[in-house]
């Protein structure tokens, strides 16, 4: 008695024993491994692309002879010959099976092939996309047993693919009949596979085997830019990536401008809609002609956003996100067409929008989830996406928090007298010498510090121009590890601190940074009411992270993870000087980047994220600052630099904060912030 | 030992006992007692009406009380005070059980209200609409546990209603925040409650208690005429019917020669889709001004058509279904939207196209098998829908089997010398005096007889102008019985039939019917070319049925149904003197009118019906007239009037049929028919 032949597959290290002949994609079926195909074993696609490995393997327990597989074929051998196939590759859907053998299936081979990603540390994104394509044979129309040709299609798919209950929006079936005919009833077609609300969906079909593709966006609306990356669905592969200005921002720099302005303008919220949905189009054209393709091929995007720009894209007016209590119009996840939101690319493309946390905390907060995955870590980690409004998550395995936080601009740059966007010539890093107190400092666009020679030179294009959120952090951390500002935020005089780069100005001191009025350029310093901007700001980010960390019942946090395009250029050190962040080591302060976009990108790639990331929210512990009492008294501790009474053991070891006050005065000194203002919302 | 009272509802017969002070829609729900509510119980809505009846009912073996129901609570008497309620109603969800009590449950106030029809024998109609209004109090926003007012809202309609995995559309999302808020969370939503490819949805919202309806239509779209009737969904009632015509008559009268526009013309496809739903539009604001209601409550729809007209509608290219194999892009039922078509409703109404039976039997005959329910009939039933293309359906309870068979437009008057659409001043009536040989005749417009007295002037205003179809039926079945035209169709010469008013005419005979040159009127006359037309026409419509009841193997129907505009002007026993019909006792011979439009308006009326209707469509045995080679065998045989080789028992049991013929040459006299002109495929 004869045993089958012992077929072993890696990487995933099934197998299974196949009668003589089998072809090795069949047995790759039977055995559930991963391994593609869209013609459906017709040697057509080379999807199925394998590698045999010969010799011995102690480890399977195989040895494997030169004549495991079957000789070339027709099918194989012309493939071959007209297309190329690399050395030891053969297409497993001609190969069959002869004698004991191991197969290789290599990444790109494989249906859910792992996306590569930068990052290290980052998750997985396993591709399981939304739409694949599906090479079929189609039967002939029977004047004895008549049905539509998109009966007989669907039957197709059904015998050919196993995909039952497949439905076609209406464009198909009226280009359908010509291309079948043309194809001589073989077709390809591209299929939307379904979701939560939706049945799998014909979304487009070429004639014969179609050998291109079908592409994914995804996208990261913000108040300020609108980011793209366009996607490969087939390989997950990022083929184009690119950004234009928000329209809306003629609106409104801010979100909370832009709600007023939709209040304050009869058809303020449709002119915003259609702003941001033209911007869209504009960058969607930008995107697919950088790549070279054909918009309408695109047919899946995912869209994350701030829930202001959530409701603006979907065309709701944003009024009720203006106000206590925040409610917003839905905060599920969305799942919609292209031409719902008059968006140019393929007219039924599936729109994938991720759900809002909370009225201030949006999609954008839940994409950030998707791409950190607190709800996965052993250690409780802090995730901050830092920006006008901060979204804050803390968590671990067993539950997840998640608040928003008014910082405002100060850490884009606005509300500081010398504050700029992040842009050539903004100073973006700094260093105070501690015996002189004279500062030095980075500007963006080159690598030399100031006191360096040559540095006039390497930025004569630019100049110095002013201090971006990152330098401001840097510069008010290192003043007052420097004994320039003292706890409370003062600035001291050129008599308390030693220096005369400290001088009076009206009614408090200012530190010069830089004078470029020689030559003709700006007079840099920081005022003290610039400081106070950078203690709210950074008083109200600490504050809800520490209000989390009440919820939680915890004083520390394991690691922190900064996101957000800001959070990549924030220094740990500074940051935990100036209290922005709870005490922890510091290496355990790393940046996510544009997480947000990321999670975009994860969702768009692997379908069943979605589903997990509309769970893992609905599990998210939603804390709402504006009504909790502790919020308001962890925020009046917060904005000493670094706290007023967090102890911040670990700051500590590391650097020594000066113990001194500047204010000689009863009764609190004016602190030139005008006094009085009240925090308001940005939503 | 006390029991509680007993609660028996009329007319269900279903009985319970409830505790003292069960109110009675909550009674009514526990028993599955088809109660209506919209509010929910709140008092509010007065759908839930009910008649308690008092005395002895030895039928229930139950005594009620007058203190059987509760007495008139604050509610139920505001109720009363401020908008009123018929004497002995009460209202449902106030009155409470407190005796033993029976309760008739009025016909308005079931939600599967029988639908009134006006033909006795036709299938009842049960309201059971797609869409449905809920009256519902919507949860506040809370910060302490943020939720979107859609999660809310849909939380509520669970709660309060057990609707589940409710979705909406986007434009509920952008008008539901105000609406909520102005009803100070309470709301009426229509939902529809969802088909085969979609889940239940939010139509539309309203402020508080919404005391309106929501609207559907059921169209028939025709060649000729687009008709529509604009149905309440809340309680079947027709409030308008209306009709204009099919504007695409301007590229083709019939059918084929709108596929030949097609074939010819780059966009001509194009230009019909315009046309017909721009007709489409004009004929929905016409509706909707007439009934004066608001076109976008109108939220569901259901058209019937045949699939050129299926396909010219949906912006499918009919080029296939003009050559064979007659190929459908689709043949199964379509659910869309309202935009999808560009229609003038509500933008996400629902579309429902009733699934095609095959590339020459439509929507349309799916219609009429849904209305005249062939396969729930006991006896065997022959179902013709007489038009350009007559649709045939044969069956019983065990099968039911379909063609079509290209009658063309000798039916509808033309290709007739004197032939003329119906309308005023056509003959429609007429009679031949055996001994004379004269024929009388009345027009429609009239009620009077041509040789009674005052007849001239009765018809002044339209005078006599042709003859419409079922006038050429009677005419040419009455020169059959009265030996003017023999059974191949030859009119005799006055000499052959004893009339003068048989005179020759070219190389064959004509028959004078009306002569009204003297006043400026028309010379009507029967042509032997006209006698042709009818034959060819009858003989195609007879051939397609004896085709079918070949199949079915049966040599006799027991009843035969007139379908279409058309058949309802047919007079049974002249159809059956011409052999258009098989023999059947001419009791059984009856008219269904537009059963077509009848079928759309139960499909817009009772959901369930369109699941029933797409499994008897799937289930019907289809035949294809123009591959069967006995279909040609029974054409030749049908020619003859009635018949060549048909025996016609029935007909000849209450008529005498001449048995003479007027050939006197050889080998075949010219018919005036030009002769060898090839039946064509009117599709």
């Amino acid at each position: 008695m004869t045993t089958d032949p012992l077929v072993v597959f890696t990487p995933s290290g099934k197998r299974g024993r196949f009668a003589v002949g089998t072809p090795i994609l069949t047995a790759a079926r039977q055995l559930g491994v991963d391994l593609d195909s869209v013609c459906g074993g017709r040697g057509i696609c080379s999807k199925c692309q394998i590698t045999p490995s010969y010799g011995e393997f102690s480890k399977h327990g195989v040895t494997v002879k030169e004549d495991a597989l079957s000789d070339w074929n027709k099918v194989e051998q012309r493939y071959k010959d007209k297309r190329g196939l690399k050395e030891g590759r053969r297409l497993g859907c001609q190969a069959t099976v002869q004698a004991d053998v191991v197969i290789d299936v290599p990444p790109e081979s494989q249906v859910h092939k792992q996306v590569v990603r930068k990052r290290a540390e980052a998750r997985e994104i396993i591709l399981d996309p939304s739409t694949k394509l599906y090479y079929i044979e189609v039967a002939e129309p029977d004047m004895h047993d008549p049905s539509g040709d998109l009966e007989r299609l669907r039957d197709a798919l059904h015998a050919q693919w196993d995909l039952a209950e497949i439905t076609a929006d209406l464009h198909i079936l009226q280009m359908m009949q010509p291309i079948l005919r043309k194809g001589e009833w073989k077709v390809t077609v591209a299929v939307h596979l379904g979701d939560a609300e939706n049945k799998p969906r014909i979304m487009n079909i070429w004639p014969g085997y179609y050998d291109g593709t079908v592409y994914g966006l995804a996208v990261d609306l913000g108040s300020t830019t609108i980011a793209a990356h366009l996607c490969d669905l087939q390989t997950g592969e990022v083929l184009a990536s690119s950004g234009v200005m928000n329209p809306q921002i003629r609106f409104g720099e801010d979100l909370m401008s832009r709600v007023s302005y939709s209040m304050m303008n009869a058809r303020g919220a449709e002119e915003m809609t259609s702003a941001v949905r033209e911007g869209m189009n504009a960058l969607f054209t930008q995107i697919a002609t950088e790549a070279q393709i054909d918009k309408s091929l695109i047919v899946d995007a995912v869209f994350v956003c701030n829930p202001v720009m959530h409701h603006l894209l979907l065309g709701i007016d944003p009024f009720e996100l203006g106000q206590a209590p925040f409610a917003l119009a839905t905060n599920n996840a969305l799942r919609l067409r292209a031409d719902d939101l008059g968006l140019n690319i393929h007219p039924s493309a599936r729109i994938y929008m991720l759900p809002c946390i909370a009225g201030h905390v949006g999609a954008d907060a839940a994409a950030v989830a998707l791409s950190e995955a607190p709800d996965k870590s052993d250690d409780l980690v802090l995730v901050v996406d830092v920006g006008t409004n901060a979204e804050i998550l803390l968590g671990n395995k067993d539950k997840v928090l998640a608040c928003s936080s008014p910082t405002g601009p100060a850490f884009e740059g606005a509300q500081i007298s010398s504050g700029q966007r992040a842009a050539p010539g903004a100073i973006e890093r700094v260093e105070i010498d501690p015996a002189t107190k004279a500062p030095r400092f980075k500007v963006i666009g080159s690598d030399m510090w100031s006191d360096e020679d040559g540095f006039n030179e390497m930025i004569a294009a630019t100049g110095v121009t002013g201090i971006c959120g990152s330098g401001i952090i840097e510069m008010v951390a290192e003043m007052r590890l420097n004994g320039i500002v003292d706890a409370p935020g003062l600035i001291g005089s050129a008599e308390q601190t030693g220096s005369d780069r400290c001088f009076q100005d009206g009614r408090t001191n200012s530190y010069l940074v830089y004078d470029g009025t020689a030559s003709g350029g700006p007079l840099i310093t920081i005022t003290n009411r610039d400081i106070r901007e950078i203690q709210m700001a950074k008083a109200a980010l600490y504050s809800g992270a520490r209000l989390l960390m009440d919820k939680f019942g915890v004083d520390k946090v394991d690691r922190v993870v900064l996101a957000g395009a800001f959070g990549a250029h924030i220094s740990p050190k500074h940051a935990m000087v100036l209290g922005m962040i709870p005490d922890a080591p510091l290496d355990k302060v790393t940046s996510a980047g544009n997480a947000a976009g990321t999670g975009a990108r994860i969702a768009l790639l692997n379908t069943a994220s979605r589903a997990e990331i509309e769970a893992t929210v609905r599990a998210i512990h939603k804390v709402e600052t504006a009504i909790e009492p502790r919020f308001q008294e962890h925020f009046v501790n917060a904005s000493a630099i670094p706290n007023a009474v967090e102890p911040f053991p670990i700051l500590n070891s590391i650097v020594t904060l000066p113990n001194q006050t500047f204010n000689t005065g009863g009764g609190g000194a004016d602190d030139g912030s005008g006094g009085g203002r009240r925090r308001r919302r940005r939503a």
